[in-house]
């Protein structure tokens, strides 16, 4: 299946995107698609429902983040060979974590705020994983079933804020709009290789990040476990899985965002997201 | 007021403790103490309510996290002048900023669980900052008004985690159980000046940590004012503003948590914490 909410921001219903490209009005079977709704049982139950006859939410309102009521928004440093080599970086030798806060959490299409002060906003499309039932000290063998969907996640970063001055990432990835998600979650079902799935960004229609999630370092069932050594996972939190190459900070000249900007990017199967750029 | 939260984890009813040490259930008043029952304007009605008349909760139960919901758990390193001088490093020239886990908030008297493989589990009692409305772009002036109030912070650190092998300290700061926060959330027209706060932590009786919120290096008002340049600032969100000198790591030798360890901790007119150690 897959998942949306649609609506004005906070006020998202939730939906299930049918065969025919319409959307069905679920919000009489789950209060929304939060991390008590992601749970299996919820979603092997909806799944066995005729929705053909519920309601159509409006397929041209504003798409709202496919997951409600985020607890962790968790991603991956560095986690494409590809990526690390055009950062200068080494590939690490285990999962570079660190966290974006879940405020910036935002719909896939809605403006992306530069942030005062801003000279270095840069892009990154991601493979999104989001987490259906508490994961702690979980096997490789047994993490995806500690997963619910998958979704399109833009990690915005200011790079100046992220990696000059004192201190850690965070504070180049947490600004407001800096996280749109969606615009589908889509059940763990109907993605049969998570690891081989193309992925793709543009910014004013020219082709920036081409890439596939067939070259993460780590994979999606070694990051699920290698998380839940260091932290509970709870559903409805997001990790974020990192970018392949072709971001603003790695180009020659360096090439960053700005008010007027458009940014398009999408991963096969999941979807596609279109963001504005605006001054915060 | 001194607002808590007490009953069994997941299901605890909000209450208020009155002059006479008494808790009352104020459960129908306010849904729980989470970011919307932050607002001045919910906190200033409930103050002028007669509470004496509502029923008590049983001062012996247990008592949860001080906020019901947290989004954001923020936390300032090295941010007492003392303590950087004790770990090595230089202070620094902005507050170094780093999340932990909101699923590693617990009560404040809870059992630490000690991670596995962990070694070198140590202590940190902090000055904790709840966020009663939104903070975004504001001045140090007007800081303090984003405040609803103070509690006790205890950012537990797995060191090893933290600070070897890869990536960012979020890894060693987000175990289960390392956030107990309380016990009760002061508001802030009670904390008459939040830099010149007491704070202490033993570990079996033996004293460990002696400070004062006196010798911050960014106060309260630098450090929300900052935030807020780089991410909005939620009602509900806690940040905890580090820690005075005296934690394991910078002992000689070295000193970490371990099963059956009991760590008590304390800042003046916060309340008092306490921990037995159990092993993950």
């Amino acid at each position: 299946m897959k998942l949306l909410r649609v609506g004005p921001k906070g006020r998202e219903k939730p939906g299930v995107l049918d065969a025919n490209g319409d959307i069905r009005d679920v919000s009489g079977l789950v209060d929304d698609w939060d991390g008590m709704a992601l749970a299996d049982s919820v979603l092997t139950r909806l799944k066995k429902t005729d929705l053909s006859g519920l309601p159509k939410l409006d397929g041209k309102s504003r798409i709202g983040p496919c997951v409600a009521g985020v607890g962790k928004f968790i991603c991956i440093g560095l986690n494409y060979a590809d990526h690390a080599a055009e950062t200068g970086a080494d590939v690490p030798a285990e999962p570079v974590i660190f966290f974006k806060a879940t405020s910036a959490i935002c719909g896939p299409n809605d403006h992306l705020e530069i942030p005062r002060r801003s000279e270095k906003t840069d892009w990154e499309v991601e493979l999104g994983v989001v987490i259906g039932k508490e994961a702690k000290y979980v096997s490789q063998d047994d993490a995806l079933d500690y997963v619910a969907g998958y979704c399109v996640v833009h990690d915005v970063s200011e790079r100046a804020f992220q990696l000059e001055g004192t201190g850690q990432w965070v504070k180049g990835k947490s600004a407001d709009t800096f996280g749109p998600i969606g615009p589908w979650l889509v059940t763990r079902d109907e993605v049969s290789d998570p690891q081989d799935l193309a992925m793709w960004l543009d910014v004013n229609g020219a082709a920036k990040q081409r890439g596939s999630t067939a070259t993460m370092v780590f994979g999606v069932a070694h990051l699920v476990s290698y998380l839940s050594q260091y932290m509970s996972l709870q559903p409805g939190d997001v990790i974020s899985t990192g970018t392949p190459p072709g971001v603003g900070l790695s180009m020659s000249p360096q090439q960053f965002l700005h008010a007027g900007d458009v940014v398009t990017l999408g991963i096969a199967g999941l979807g596609e997201q279109k963001q504005v750029c605006v001054n915060a």
